[in-house]
């Protein structure tokens, strides 16, 4: 899929159930997939990945972080629930991602991994594992990477290692990246959380995103 | 608080509601805090977190790894509903951590910092930046770090660092850790979940971890 199919996420970082619920409903044609995490979910039970399926197939961005059992544990109530995918933390180590990717497996369903947050504490401890995190994350058939939109550089060394995974970049707005130099850079796929959802026109937002991204793709 | 308080802290890594306030309740004498991870807030919703508090006072194990921004939103949501401390991991870097106990302080809570995980696979990218991340946490105020049981060396070594914040370790029983070794190398708490919530016998188990605690501090 990399390099070939290019896409826009809406990261519903809300904690209102309706209104995650609504924007998602506006905004649907323009998106491909909704990132939820755990303030919505723990806001409004569960259930609100189901919902939200209903609509567009729903990343569950829980960054498991935890030993394998209950990582495995914390997968499976997201795969029961509804979820097409699950973002786990590549440092917690090769065991949890083994874990987490078997559940998912199970179930049909895709595991990505982070490399480095997009914020600049991810300068700190994790940028320096990034690399052997994609290659781990290559090595025992991950669906995909995170990689931050705030560091286009970064996302351009991934790329090298990521072979057939998905780059999913979040960062974009907000945070200070922008759509072409983060697809140009190698994401197939940008997140964008409160540039939409926060917006006073979410559809507007969610549309131009999808514009610039299309663009894109002509003028290759 | 450390080398003069020693307890035992509960992981209650169930998912079914009921079962866990049950045997919550059966061992409430010999337990100091209970200890809640996603698993069962997921299942239960989020309210099981104030229900248990009402029997001891509740750790939000949620292995906070994220931006800033979410974070605060995770830690909110945790004290929000009762929670009297938040496991944050110290890999994301200092902006999170900073962030969470920023939440944890308006609250009157707790931030306890993981250094490196239990299972085998907390040896490939954490371990190596545990002591960086303890000193983190020592020195922006963190209440407590989270140390394995299953490598009392790694306790002595984070005994060092750790000065006046509290050790918690988990990995004692299935993991392989025990009560005298991880208490000996530095440990105030150790959090033990399987052995007594998997156990045909929950009450004789945490009662005989307590007395294996107390006979610990009568020796010394």
């Amino acid at each position: 899929m990399s390099g070939t199919k290019k896409g826009l996420i809406m990261a519903l970082d809300l904690i209102e159930r309706e209104k995650a619920l609504d924007i998602a409903g506006n905004v649907a044609d323009y998106i491909d997939f909704i990132k939820v995490n755990y303030p919505l979910v723990l806001s409004s039970g569960i259930g609100v990945i189901g919902e939200l399926a209903e609509i567009k197939p729903v990343i569950a961005d829980f960054k498991i972080a935890d030993i394998p059992y209950t990582s495995t544990l914390i997968a499976k109530i997201a795969f029961e629930n509804g979820a097409f995918a699950v973002i786990c933390h590549g440092f917690a180590g090769s065991d949890t991602l083994k874990a987490v990717l078997d559940v998912a497996e199970e179930y049909g369903g895709e595991v990505y991994v982070v490399t480095e947050l997009s914020s600049p504490g991810g300068r700190e401890f994790l940028q320096r594992h990034a690399d052997s995190i994609a290659m781990l994350a290559r090595d025992i058939g991950c669906h995909g990477i995170i990689a931050p939109a705030t560091r286009p550089e970064r996302i351009k060394d991934l790329r090298k290692i990521a072979g057939d995974m998905k780059i999913l970049s979040p960062g974009v707005g907000v945070q200070g990246g922008d759509v072409v130099t983060t697809l140009e850079a190698g994401a197939d796929y940008i997140i964008v959380g409160r540039t939409i959802y926060a917006s006073e026109d979410p559809v507007f937002q969610a549309k131009k995103l999808r514009e610039e991204i299309d663009v894109f793709l002509v003028d290759r």
